[in-house]
Parts: C-alpha cells; sequence; structure tokens
C-alpha cells in the first residue's frame, strides 16, 4: 500500500489550519492587497497530485495582477463579491460564481464591492510562467470600454 | 489567438447556471441520495482543461459509494457539514474544511450532521475507474472501530 497521506484540514474564517498566509507574487507583478495560501499540491506530502489547489483573497479595493498565460484557470469565488475582467469583458462576482479563464485571456480580479473577495483558483502542476502583458497586448485584447477603464497596470 | 472560452457562471442556492443536476453515478455503487453538477473540465468548450471541477450534494442521511482508486482526490467543503471516512479514521467535516484523499485510501463521505455536505472535488481528467472495494480489501484497510461501524457498503 502507498504511503498514506489523506488528510482533513480544518478552517477557520478562511483560514486553514497549519497552511501558510503566504505573498502573493514576489515578481514584481502590479497588485494590491491580496494573500494566497497553497492548500493542495505545493507540498512534499501531497506530490501525487497533478493540479493545485490554492485560495486567494483579496481586501476591499485591492487586486490581482493584469496577467496573461498559456495555461486555463478553474476558479470557484468561495467569500464575498468583486469582479472580474476577462478580456474586453468585466463580469460581476458573487460569491459560488465559477470562472473559467480559458488559455490566453488577460485577466485580472477585483474586490471593487466594499468586501473581500476570496476564491479557490485550480491550476496544472506543470504550467507556463504568466506574462505582464505589454501595451500592445493590451490593445489587441482589450481595447478601450469597461475593460480598458477597469484594469490597473 | 486561441478561441477564446472564458466565462462567468453564476451561482444561485448551490445551482449553476446551465449546469444540470447530474446523478452522482450509474454504475450500480452503493450510496444515497447524492447529486453531481460537473463544473469545468468535461465539456467540448473547455478541453484545453486537464483536471476537472465537480460539486456533489449529499442530502442529509446519504452517504457517497465507499471506494478506492489510485488516483488522488483534491476536496473542499461549500456547503454544510457531515464527516468522511479514509481508511480506519473518521473525520468530521464543517463548511471550507478541506480534504486530501490520497491514492489507495478507502473513502466515503456522509451527511450525517441533518444538514447537506456539499464539496467541491478536483481530479485529473484522465484518471483510474474507482474500485469497490471486496471484504478483503476492506479488512485489510479498516478493521473494526469507528469506521468499520461508520461505512455503508
Amino acid at each position: 500500500m502507498a504511503k498514506n497521506n489523506s488528510r482533513v484540514v480544518p478552517n477557520r474564517d478562511f483560514r486553514w489550519e497549519g497552511i501558510p498566509l503566504k505573498a502573493y507574487k514576489t515578481d514584481g507583478t502590479h497588485f494590491k492587497d491580496i494573500t494566497r495560501q497553497s492548500l493542495l499540491g505545493e507540498g512534499p506530502d501531497d506530490w501525487e497530485l497533478n493540479l493545485q489547489t490554492r485560495y486567494f483573497e483579496i481586501a476591499p479595493g485591492g487586486y490581482s495582477s493584469l496577467e496573461v498565460h498559456r495555461h486555463p484557470h478553474s476558479v470557484v469565488v468561495i467569500r464575498g463579491s468583486g469582479s472580474v475582467v476577462l478580456n474586453d469583458e468585466v463580469f460581476d462576482l458573487g460569491t459560488f460564481d465559477l470562472v473559467y479563464v480559458s488559455p490566453e485571456t488577460l485577466h485580472q480580479f477585483h474586490a471593487d464591492k466594499g468586501e473581500p473577495l476570496g476564491f479557490l483558483c485550480m491550476v496544472d502542476r506543470y504550467r507556463d510562467k504568466p506574462l505582464l502583458p505589454d501595451t500592445d497586448t493590451i490593445d489587441r485584447h482589450i481595447g478601450s470600454g469597461a475593460a480598458r477603464a477597469k484594469i490597473r497596470i
């Protein structure tokens, strides 16, 4: 029988027991008031997983980095509300709404409804690194309009 | 640029817009009062995903099938409470608790706290088929005690 790492990790107030609150990113991208907890798939005791489950929480007024990459995101909001930019559209988000970010979609999450926006984001363990779009890329994907006014870069 | 299938799927009362409520399983396994919604990774418009995100909900008094397989499960409870059997242990589950079901772990979810138990379960798209354990397997993994009393087969 395989070494057994099965476990339950209790949650209290959107903190998971024994899982550290981490910085969102460290590479100098533009973001505001966002934290990360790596729930599954990044540790030595769940190496069997090809997929990673992370929890991101954006404080009111904050946002994630505007980015684009080849790998898709599967997102489920589990706390609060906000909005998401997907290329040239802006969508409102409520608790338990689902977001699919398909490959090469410019995207940015905003906690712009006066409360936190907390969401699970699932990705492949092996994936390409996000790119920060240059102005040409932004022009090509977003143009003008509500999404252009919404993004923070 | 890739065909863009990015989207937001609104939720109301744990039903996602346009996503059918499906039978849990159809292969004659033993389970009770459980439904499934395939959120992402099983459709023609999100073929880019290697991972699938499903939502299972067990009505009060119900349970999932007792099963074992090679692929791991990443589980996040998003509604109600209940319990889970992981080999020879039983763990209480509350909302937002996390469960990691590592390979070859016998497991069964129970909505045994008088309310629904709803959870997201993420898996690889390509995975082995669950096996229903025979008595020898159950004896080897579970033995006697609380878990043995808890399981329904």
